[in-house]
């Protein structure tokens, strides 16, 4: 008794990859006994040839990009990664080889974050490559990190450099060189920061996937606060500084930095820098909250406001 | 500090069906205190435009199906519904009132089903409307149902009527009539048996979508038993019997039944009646499992096999 073609295909590509209680992939759904005592935290994303990716990325990027891309909204909250529900579509005359590679691309991950797949839908579509993944992780009761918390006088810090993503995709459209690659790493690539200790040290928190403005101005609509951040203060890498003040609002409202965006109080700021240094991930303050209506300002280094040419990325 | 279009569609017609946990849709992620001394039973599902759902079908139906292929799942499993996670990538030029609609079927159906939103994500796509669909519900641990636990001599049985879905689709299609319209309402929003009391009963079971030969195929391969159907006992509709002897192939077949299909050993067989018609459910022994390599056998009403040009749906 064969397998019809598309069991065939999950058992060749997919089953590898299934944890404990996926029931190798063989069931209608998967089984988890949830970690006695934790909180579950969920999120899911969406990703679409021509919109979040290109279509002739290679395949193993684009699979970890999806698991990270969820990695880092897990990473935002404090949790810990547990395990993934996957779908693909993907047009019928895709090869086999797009499969192979898109699954090596998530076992090398699954491998590097501890994180194993639940569970999944493969089907065709008359359209682009369309992917989704829901991922589940924990914390203590309580600990989860919201956006809605942050107080006046917290500052704003973020982790890493911001822009190179967004420079990264300028890069890949041929509109900005790149000789170390660096940048379109950072686009393709992103590095979500799983285990950045933020509980009892951030009031609010969330990753910079939209644009560090617009993202901002989330914390800032959630928690009833305005904020003002320093241009020259926001993190920069050497390849995003060698792009020149030009691609600076690019790199403001760009997206897809996948680095945690922080409210902290002020007495919080010595258990921050001491818990990022053994993190190993590096932290910088560049602005604050302060009491009035949710709003963002972003000042240059003489206090004039920076002009921005978008607010962040809106699919509709 | 006005929402981006992307954020405020989602508060629009997302934010209403959202439930405990997911923080209003307003965070990076939902919290989930799993229901204590309970395992999670997980599953997802994608629908595209075009393969799983015709590009005009009215959304309300469309989300509708979304929400219930899932909870056909759980219901397979034995699993009591929790809430889900969503994501819907749609041409930019999607009006609001396909927006409207989709929630306000979603809606509907929360309040039947008991399941409440926990996250989502929207995004834009070039190509068709592209839908996935993760849900999350609980079992006594060690009850749910897997499709590997059938057993020699247990009997197959399925809930409800067979090849409905099917005909419906070649309805759509304009390939049938369909004078009472019920054809293509079972094709357009199946009836998942959530609730259907499998555990202790049933030593194998799923939901019947690929197709009743194709899923009986499944259970067969896991269970490493074969198993023979009498075609004369499979339950048809009085529209699938209208529809006439040449559309048998296609009803045994076709897919999108969202039943239950079972094995059952003789020794349960009064408590599955007692329990099915406490829930009102009816339920149709059309056969058994026996032992032999994995394969199934449909007979006609004089023990010939019966043709079949396919054995189900697969994508690839």
């Amino acid at each position: 008794m064969e397998l019809p073609a598309e069991f065939a295909l999950i058992a060749r590509h997919f089953r590898p990859l299934a944890g404990p209680g996926a029931l190798d992939l063989r069931d209608d759904a998967a089984l988890l006994t949830p970690p006695p005592g934790r909180d579950l935290v969920l999120t899911v994303d969406a990703m679409v040839a021509g919109v979040h990716f290109l279509p002739d990325d290679p395949p193993d990027l684009v699979a970890r990009k999806l698991l990270r891309v969820n990695l880092s909204d897990l990473a935002a909250k404090g949790a810990v990664p547990l395990g993934y529900l996957m779908t693909v579509s993907a047009p019928p005359a895709t090869p086999d080889s797009w499969f192979a590679a898109f699954a090596a691309g998530l076992a090398q991950d699954q491998a590097t974050y501890g994180v194993t797949l639940l569970g999944g839908d493969t089907t065709s579509t008359p359209g682009p490559v369309s992917l989704s993944l829901t991922i589940i992780g924990h914390v203590a009761p309580g600990t989860a990190v919201h956006r809605s918390g942050a107080q006046a006088g917290d500052g704003v810090w973020v982790t890493g450099t911001i822009g190179d993503g967004a420079l990264g995709l300028a890069v890949a459209r041929g509109k900005l060189t790149d000789p170390t690659g660096f940048l379109l790493g950072r686009y393709r690539l992103p590095q979500p920061r799983v285990g950045f200790p933020l509980a009892g040290i951030a009031s609010a928190s969330m990753d910079v996937s939209d644009g560090l403005v617009q993202d901002l101005g989330h914390i800032c609509r959630e928690s009833g606060l305005a904020a003002e951040i320093a241009v020259q203060d926001v993190p920069l890498s050497d390849a995003a500084r060698k792009a020149g003040p030009d691609w600076l609002p690019t790199c403001l409202t760009g997206g897809d930095d996948y680095e945690v965006l922080m409210a902290v109080p002020p007495a919080q700021e010595a258990a921050l820098r001491q818990a990022a240094a053994q993190a190993g991930i590096p932290v910088t303050r560049i602005g604050h909250f302060h009491s009035g209506p949710p709003a963002v300002m972003v000042r240059t280094a003489s206090g004039e406001p920076f002009a921005l040419t978008s607010g962040g990325w809106s699919h509709f």
